[in-house]
C-alpha cells in the first residue's frame, strides 16, 4: 500500500510516528502543513516539519513535543541580554538545523529537497514532504486584526479570539510536486488541528482535488475528545468561532472530503451523527500517550482502512 | 587626552584592555581590523571587533582569546551530525552575537552602530570602532592562489605559505567618519600582527594619511619579541616573505608612519638599530599574562607618548 497522512505538529506527528513505526518508508508518505512557516531572526522556521522531522528522528522533546529532548538554552539566554526577540524559544542543537536549513535553502535547494537531506542526516528514512514549496503563511484573523500564526500561537499564546482565518499564498501555490497522487490506496489526516493544521494543507491550489481524485479513501481522526483538545487551542477556536467543541463538529468540516471519521471511545455516541454525514465510522482509543499508544492507534486505522 | 588605539584580535585585545582600565570612554577609542571579517552560515562574523568587545565586557575566554568564557558546543555538535562547516567554531552564546548582529544590520544600521549597540548591552562603555562600515576582506596570497583570510587562518591553521597580502575593497572603503581625528593626542598601534591586522586598517583609503595628519605621535608596541611572536602567525609570515622576524623588522614595516617605538625587554639591543629610523624608543616589558601586566604596560606607554 501507499499511505498518504497529512499532519500539522504535536498532535498530527504522534499518529505519523506511529505509522512510521508499522509502515516502510516505500508505503507512508507525510505531508506537512507549511503555513506556520515564518522568517525569524533571518532564518527560515518550519515549525511542523520540524516537528514532525524530530519526532521521526526520535530526537524530539517528549515533554514539549516540540524541539528537542536534553536542549540547552544558552544561545537564548545571551539573545535576552542583547534585547533580541526570545519569544520563540530556539535551542542551541535546534539553531543547527535553522543554520543549516539556510545554508542548503541559499545554495537553491527547495523546502522539500533541504527537508530530505536534514531529515536523511538524521537518520529518518520515512519522507517527510512539505505541503509546498511556495510560501503559504497562515493568519488568525482576531478583532485587532489579523496575526500571523507565530505571534497568535507563541507570542501572544492563543489569547486573541479567533474570528476567523487566512491561508496568504495559498491560492498561489502549488502542491508539492512529490506527493505521489497517484500511488495512493489510502489517505489519512491525521488528529491535528483541523482551522490552522490541516485546513493551510487543503488551501494549496489544487490540492483538495488531487486527494479527491485519488478515490483512496479518507480518513479521519478527530483531535477533538470528550469536548476538549488533547493539546492546542482547537477547542478554544471552535468555542469562538461559535461551533460546539465536539468531534461531530469536527466531521462536518471535513464533510464532502473524509469517507472514513475515527471517533475516540469517550465520544462512541457521536458514531450515528457522523454516518449520517455519510461517513464510515470506527470506535478507537486514539488519545496517544506512549509510543505503544501510537503504534496500535496506526495499526487500527489501517485496520479500519482495509 | 584623547588616545587613538589601532588594534585586531587577541594580542592587541589585550593592550586594549589596558587602556580600557586606565582611561576613562571619553579619553580612548579602539579602532579595529574588520578585514577578517567574512560571511558565515549567513552571518556576518567580525572577528577582531568581537574579540575586542568580548574582552573589554570581560567576557572573553582567557583561554583561547577570543569567543565566550564558559562556552558551550551544543549547536556545533548538531551542526557537524548535519555535514555544515564547522571549521569555524561558533559557541552557542556567540551565536547570539552574530543573530542579533544580523537584525540589526537587517534593520539598516551600520557594522559601527550595530557594534555600539551589542557592546553596550554588554556593560562596554568604551568605543569600539570598526575601521569603516564598507567591507574590506583580507586575502592571503600563497604559491597555490589567494586565500580568504578565515580560511588561511582557521580552517587551514595557517599551514599555507604567505608571499603577500591584498585587501580587497580598501581602495573603495571609506575611514569611519566616527574616528574623532581632529582631538586625538596620541595614537598607538597595539601589539597585533603588522601584515594582516594593522595593514588592512591602514590600507583603508585616506587613514593613513588622516593619521599622520593629526600630528599626534604615533606609537608601535611590537609584536615580535625575542624573534617570536606572542602568538599568531607573525613571525612564520615574516620568515616566508624573507624577511628576519626581529623587533627591528617590525619597526622598519612601520617606518614612515610611527614616531615612537615600543620594544620588549628582551629587545632591548634592538633599541639603536629602531632608534636608526628615527623613531623614539623605550624599552618595556611587552608580554601580557595577566590583567595587572595589561594595565602595567598600557601606563607605562601612556608615560612613554607624555
Amino acid at each position: 500500500m501507499t499511505l498518504l497522512a497529512l499532519t500539522g505538529g504535536v498532535g498530527g506527528a504522534k499518529l505519523a510516528l506511529g505509522f512510521a513505526k508499522v509502515l516502510p518508508p516505500e508505503e507512508v508518505v507525510f505531508v506537512v502543513n507549511t503555513g506556520d512557516d515564518f522568517e525569524h531572526l533571518g532564518l527560515h522556521i518550519s515549525p511542523d516539519v520540524d516537528t514532525l522531522t524530530y519526532t521521526l528522528a526520535e530526537v524530539a522533546d517528549p515533554v514539549a513535543g516540540w524541539g528537542r529532548k536534553d536542549e540547552t538554552w544558552r544561545f537564548m539566554a545571551a539573545l535576552e541580554r542583547f534585547g533580541g526577540e526570545t519569544w520563540f524559544r530556539l535551542g542551541d542543537a535546534d539553531l543547527a538545523l535553522h543554520l543549516h536549513r539556510r545554508t542548503l535553502l541559499g545554495l537553491g535547494l527547495s523546502l522539500t529537497a533541504a527537508t530530505r537531506e536534514i531529515a536523511a542526516r538524521l537518520g529518518v528514512e520515512h519522507s517527510i514532504l512539505p505541503m509546498s514549496d511556495d510560501p503559504v503563511r497562515t493568519r488568525v484573523l482576531s478583532p485587532d486584526g489579523p496575526l500571523a500564526f507565530q505571534h497568535y500561537f507563541v507570542r501572544d499564546r492563543c489569547a486573541p479570539k479567533a474570528v476567523g482565518f487566512e491561508f496568504a499564498g495559498a491560492e498561489a501555490a502549488s502542491v508539492n510536486p512529490a506527493i505521489p497522487f497517484e500511488s495512493l490506496t489510502a489517505i489519512v489526516i491525521c488528529p491535528s488541528n483541523p482551522f490552522v493544521s490541516v485546513d493551510p494543507i487543503l488551501a494549496v491550489n489544487g490540492m483538495r482535488d488531487a486527494l479527491l481524485a485519488t478515490g483512496a479513501p479518507i480518513v479521519a481522526v478527530s483531535p477533538i475528545v470528550g469536548g476538549r483538545a488533547i493539546k492546542g487551542p482547537t477547542a478554544k477556536m471552535m468555542r469562538e468561532l461559535g461551533i460546539p467543541a465536539t468531534t461531530v463538529e469536527v466531521a462536518k468540516h471535513y464533510a464532502g472530503l473524509v469517507s472514513h471519521f475515527v471517533v475516540d471511545e469517550v465520544d462512541a455516541c457521536a458514531r450515528t451523527k457522523v454516518a449520517a454525514l455519510g461517513m464510515q465510522t470506527v470506535t478507537l482509543q486514539t488519545v496517544m500517550s506512549s509510543t505503544d499508544d501510537r503504534v496500535q492507534l496506526a495499526r487500527a486505522v489501517l485496520e479500519f482502512i482495509r
